[in-house]
């Protein structure tokens, strides 16, 4: 467990008995006994770790890079995950394409801002989704304070220029872009969530805001972690809402971080054990993970 | 071992000393002496798994992705394995220009039609090979019945649509389809076999047709078991003739994840320990794998 | 330890006290301390391994194909990894314009030239880079000739011609090559160095020439070893000197890979075993691997 500065009194863990943690264990259960199929446009670096991750969650997975692929499997997928980590030229026009058909169709997606800030190319495509809103933004918290900005819902200091994929500032420092971007794709898509990920992670609907303190920090030494976060959230957002589909995601991840840290040597074998964890991680374990509410 | 519902007087077991089990032992020999090059046109997310998998057959991997290097490789390799699983633009042309050339030199193929009958992109790429066919054909039963249909070799029955990368149809549906599209390439190639992944998979040569019942269910568990079984088969296809080289690698694929499974935790040990068997499992275990051939 | 055919009067162990190991040692703890950024583009077999080993060897990664995020982010990496193994048409304008950028900031960098010899638009690339010159290049025998001769500082002998990614040439045989290429790159850009990979691999900047005697032949059987030594090149180029660099690095994947094969069973344990090993190496063991110099 990560400690941590915030005050304590803010902090309310949230009962064992409380509804979300039924609505996280019901999805858990439903993603296993359902399989369900979530495709995803996302970069080349993690493709084959997000897709492995999916499986192993126990969902289905589908990839994409041509517009019309995405749009036609978007009928039969529950959920769509779009990651904008590595472009090529191709993908300004595809991404517009995708977005409006999506809002048109009213199909569930889940957007990971990966850099944004970084480049003129990349600003253009997330800039224009605030026009076609995703269900679930999730990134670290660079990425959600550049997005807000680049959305209009408040102004970037300057200070959370991304630094690769890296993100430069602390999770609690993204809190207010994170509410705001929540906020204004409930409004857009009638129901939303936003995740912000670090040593403890952010998920808020805009209404509550909720603190994820577990995990493991070997989930650094890997590539993709983030990354397989959000294809997993996107698993998890064929068989609930963006609220528990977020939360459900991030505390699998949280939890199987930890399970696989118990017997690994390095990052090599933490991956092979972390695919391992997702697998064999129980509803009930997922759904019981450290989870606190925050109020002001 | 699966269990299988097909009345079992059509299925003879494939004696001990079938001139085929000789010419398989023969294959895997050889892949391991000679250590054939093979290279791939393959789709983003299980490139880097295509590529180890043949390195722990026994074989060597290149890869790319533009005509030129692939037509100018094509002269020192003894196969190529051609996956149209995420497409960008530039691929209609490259194909084309690719699949041309090979026809022209005789150069021996595999194509692998993932997600055949999905978007217009991929089905102009796929039906234009009907004008200059591979050698080999690997996919799953939903994929061989869309491109029978392309090919003109069957009407489609509508109800075969993919389903993102997941078959949807029993490899049994697909049998007169493989039977069909294994005769056409067989007369436009002079040799040419087709194999249908699945719970229990289907070889065939047009003429003789076998059934694998090996395997384990870990495999649709990891992203890239169909791909790299294309992969494997190009790499054997550089050894032998393409019904020895369709049988010798499914029956490595079944026995090697089988060893496999034995030791593995959960999905992400299981592809370790997968690359391990593969690397490991003896020439004689390949060609003595459960092995049927049916006749009406 | 490899056995060697060269008669063994022209090499000198390098002693324990000599300079370059202590900047070796200094190297390494300061990769361990800063987790410095370097940033890729690369091909896409490889490149979640290229990550996953920068990771691993205690750097950071990020990764793009658009010259715009290339050099946006080269304001804050340390250093940059390119690598041409998988071209798309895009590519040409973008590494002409990247490299371009690269020699007007003095923007440190490191020259993958995967199967240079290789079709119009890699010679086209590579050649261009002649006026844009790399810090260091790492590649195999084959393709250092190969490159040595598009840049017009040694005749190619016919006999290099790359198949596939393998080399064909012994490492001894590209040393006159590698010198020429590190004498005119030190020239270009102030400081650089060759690194010719083989069973023994020779690093050289034109006026010292080191062998490196170490590794397991298991390298060969898993793909990325090569790329993902030269991402790790690129993360010691942050923190120190070509020639350091390039001996930090190949000395850490020489004893990391030896590590590795004490404990793996084939290929698919291998590549996690070796990550791992890559994480727990340390400084001290990286800098006193076998190393000699080689006086004429």
């Amino acid at each position: 467990m990560t400690s941590h500065t915030i005050t304590p009194s803010t902090w309310h863990a949230v009962d064992a008995d409380d509804p979300i943690r039924a609505r996280i264990v019901q999805a858990a259960r439903d993603v296993r006994e359902r399989t369900p199929l979530a495709q995803s446009f996302t970069n080349f670096v993690t493709m084959n770790f997000v897709a492995n991750a999916q499986l192993a969650a126990g969902g289905s997975a589908a990839m994409s890079l041509l517009d019309q692929d995405i749009v036609e499997i978007s009928s039969v997928a529950g959920a769509t995950y779009i990651n904008v980590g590595t472009l090529l030229p191709s993908y300004q026009d595809a991404l517009h394409a995708i977005v409006r058909a999506f809002k048109e169709s009213g199909h569930m997606w889940v957007l990971d801002p990966v850099a944004a800030g970084l480049g003129a190319a990349r600003t253009a495509i997330l800039t224009d989704m605030a026009n076609a809103a995703p269900n679930i933004v999730r990134g670290n918290a660079s990425e959600l304070i550049a997005l807000a900005s680049m959305w209009g819902l408040q102004s970037a200091d300057g200070s959370s220029r991304p630094e690769g994929v890296e993100s430069v500032d602390d999770v609690e420092s993204a809190a207010a872009a994170a509410r705001a971007a929540a906020q204004f794709i409930t409004t857009e898509r009638g129901e939303g969530a936003v995740a912000v990920s670090g040593a403890i992670d952010l998920v808020t609907d805009g209404d509550r805001t909720f603190r994820l303190p577990g995990g493991s920090p070997l989930m650094t030494k890997i590539t993709g972690a983030g990354c397989s976060l959000g294809g997993v959230t996107a698993t998890y957002l064929c068989v609930t809402d963006p609220l528990t589909a977020a939360l459900a995601a991030s505390l699998l991840y949280n939890r199987a971080s930890e399970m696989a840290a118990e017997h690994a040597h390095g990052p090599g074998s933490f991956q092979a054990e972390f695919l391992d964890a997702l697998w064999t991680c129980a509803p009930e374990d997922i759904a019981n993970g450290e989870l606190f509410e925050v109020r002001d």
